[in-house]
């Protein structure tokens, strides 16, 4: 877009992100139902309700003696209270003895509770007398190291919301909860077009002028990271019909399409051309006050998304942070926690002065370095344009829309690639 | 280990890490060869160089007319200089024009610069008079807007180090160079052995006493994440040749063993027997001054090392990342950097004064939560033992050894899951 002047009028990121977000609402992910083994990194599509008390019996938390509370009030070291050992639980089974005053059961951690006991003494806090007698050196409330059926779930409770991504322990407690099987969303299909007539297979030799299919291969792992299942589709020449008969093929076969590569203005022209022959409402930003990552164009077909992406490795990892993330994330059915945006990230100071022109959002790589115990952001520069930058830095930091720079020694938070 | 008193002699954590990773070269891991697209998140094992300069041409970083540097000397908006249109670089080709004093050629983002170029005016800087003739409203120096040929690698540079972990822009560097298959090391199976004989399947209904296998599940997604291959080998009763026999069956099929879910005493002591008669030095340490995760028990079979975890879930994450993700790096091949532990940690305050016992490391589970724009932590209680603690927390910080607990509105570095 340009101004009267002809010169280029650029939107803000948060802008181009809003308009992004706001434009069209996505396609509701479809569910599947999956074993919890399968279910790892899965976003829930439904509630997890647990379907019994839990634990169902009263449980010891620790190594012991099951005790009636009130048996062991007032104990100490000099004046134990001396109660006689009635039996030993064996671990996953129901206790047959009744405990009575006086009276203890050996218990491990995770037995049950035996009938008549209301709380565990730990083996530290006792003393063996003989086979049939132990020393409690220290009281017990009622209910100590004890964990109440019931008290770990309740038959009914929503465990885990719709919209959480399944972590490992997540995983875990489906298990013990008898959950086998979950309803997950179906994890959005990318598709990656790579374009420009001077691209060629990484695996050919390079004639003058021509350079290798890079981004394809970053897209693919930053997408796969992200939760989403990427499908390089190939390289393509910069004609309209070309272009046009592949992201009609992705529209029908995945839940959005980045276009990568094509990096002079005509290829771009005519990725947005495409875009809004096929459906409304097209193109709705091209060009965002973003460095690296200016030549951002993103678009809705429909409600479909689909993006083009800038040439340079660099900007195209910046790109992806910034826009076509979050649009995964809503593909995914994933609720972002706020906090979301801290992770990752590490406080680092500065070595050296750099100048950011106000009026553009800039990132800025760097290479993390420890010195005198302090952690350092070293600036990766190179020109925009090369490959190997981005494999020498540990992340970027942002200067922000209004600040001129950073001065050596400044504090910056630096997220982590 | 206990001292003389008959009272338990824990060691530290860093004691007992230090005891791991010291008392013998762990194996080195197999080298296999990898095409890149299967190779993202594995660690290389040989370094990545390049075969090639790169690029191989001098190529324009934007889109623009290449220009003799000099023939722009003291051009401004108000005294531009005017030069001629001789050609238009096609993409992806060899340009066969050669460009003279006062002539420049129209040239994309990257372009191969024509013989007699040495500079790219940007398109903004440039003014179009008519087909033939441009003003350039701004000077440029010799190599501005380009990257030279050789500028991104050299034939025979190292571009990425063994024991480097393979991030999506570095397989997208490695395309771009046509390196299309690296040596990469194998990643570490891991056996897991759930024991005792309260632990049933997931899929069971519980019967009075029994609880369900959920570590397994927890430890294979925590394995999956820190790049081990898990191994889930299935519940196994509490009687010393059934458990010596699948340990020995897992030394022959896999590169480290954890065996979870017994958490008597007699469990433990008879894991401790298995792993003593099967070879030197056996058990290194058993009781950690770490709450959770005390019971955790380190080893080595030879140089092939064992773990008895804890048997509570949010014991066992802790332990996890204490103990057994370091090992598994090691067996990795990963170099790791020393500001991977700052990785995923965000700063928050914490919402209720907590008291610790000093004489132990101790991990408090929380969740996050934003209030008036601040991150706070908010202590996830739960007595131990049980399961959906940890589903409900977003990371854990840390009380050290020597602290008596934290003060509500200290800050603290929480660790995210």
């Amino acid at each position: 877009m340009r101004d009267m002047l002809g010169r280029e009028e650029l939107i803000s990121v948060e802008e181009a992100l809003d308009l992004l977000l706001k434009s069209a609402p996505f396609r509701t992910p479809p569910e599947i139902n999956l074993p919890i083994e399968d279910a790892y990194g899965m976003v829930l599509a439904r509630d997890a309700i647990s379907r019994e008390d839990l634990p169902g019996f009263s449980r010891s938390t620790v190594d012991g003696y099951a005790v009636i509370a009130s048996d062991t009030f007032g104990a100490t070291e000099s004046l134990p209270s001396y109660l006689t050992v009635k039996a030993d639980i064996p671990m996953g089974k129901k206790p047959d003895c009744f405990i009575e005053k006086g009276e203890v059961a050996k218990i491990a951690t995770g037995g049950m509770l035996p009938h008549g006991t209301d709380a565990v003494v730990m083996l530290e806090h006792t003393q063996q007398i003989d086979e049939k007698m132990i020393e409690i050196l220290k009281p017990v409330a009622p209910g100590e190291n004890v964990i109440q059926a019931g008290e770990d779930a309740r038959r009914g409770e929503h465990i885990l919301q719709a919209g959480h991504r399944l972590r490992p322990q997540d995983i875990g407690a489906l298990a013990g909860l008898g959950i086998t099987d979950i309803w997950a969303c179906k994890k959005p299909a990318v598709s990656i077009i790579s374009t420009g007539d001077e691209i060629i297979p990484a695996h050919q030799p390079l004639k003058p002028g021509q350079v290798r299919d890079i981004n394809s291969y970053t897209l693919s792992g930053l997408l796969s990271l992200a939760g989403g299942i990427p499908n390089r589709k190939g390289i393509f020449s910069d004609t309209y019909d070309v272009l046009r008969e592949i992201v009609e093929q992705s529209l029908s076969d995945s839940d959005m399409i980045l276009i990568t590569g094509g990096s002079s203005v005509g290829t771009k022209d005519m990725t947005a051309q495409v875009i809004n022959d096929l459906g409304k409402p097209g193109v709705l930003f091209h060009g965002v006050s973003l460095k690296p990552g200016k030549p951002t164009m993103g678009g809705l077909i429909n409600s479909f998304p689909i993006f083009g992406l800038p040439g340079h490795p660099a900007a195209v990892a910046v790109s992806f942070e910034i826009f076509v993330k979050p649009v995964l994330e809503e593909l995914s059915g994933l609720c972002r926690n706020r906090f979301d945006n801290e992770k990752n990230t590490v406080v680092a100071k500065i070595t050296k002065n750099i100048s950011s022109s106000p009026g553009r959002q800039e990132h800025i790589a760097v290479a993390l370095e420890e010195r005198n115990g302090e952690l350092w952001a070293v600036p990766v520069l190179g020109k925009s344009g090369l490959i190997t930058t981005l494999t020498r830095a540990d992340g970027t930091f942002v200067i922000p829309l209004k600040k001129l720079g950073v001065q050596e020694g400044d504090t910056v938070k630096v997220r982590l690639f």
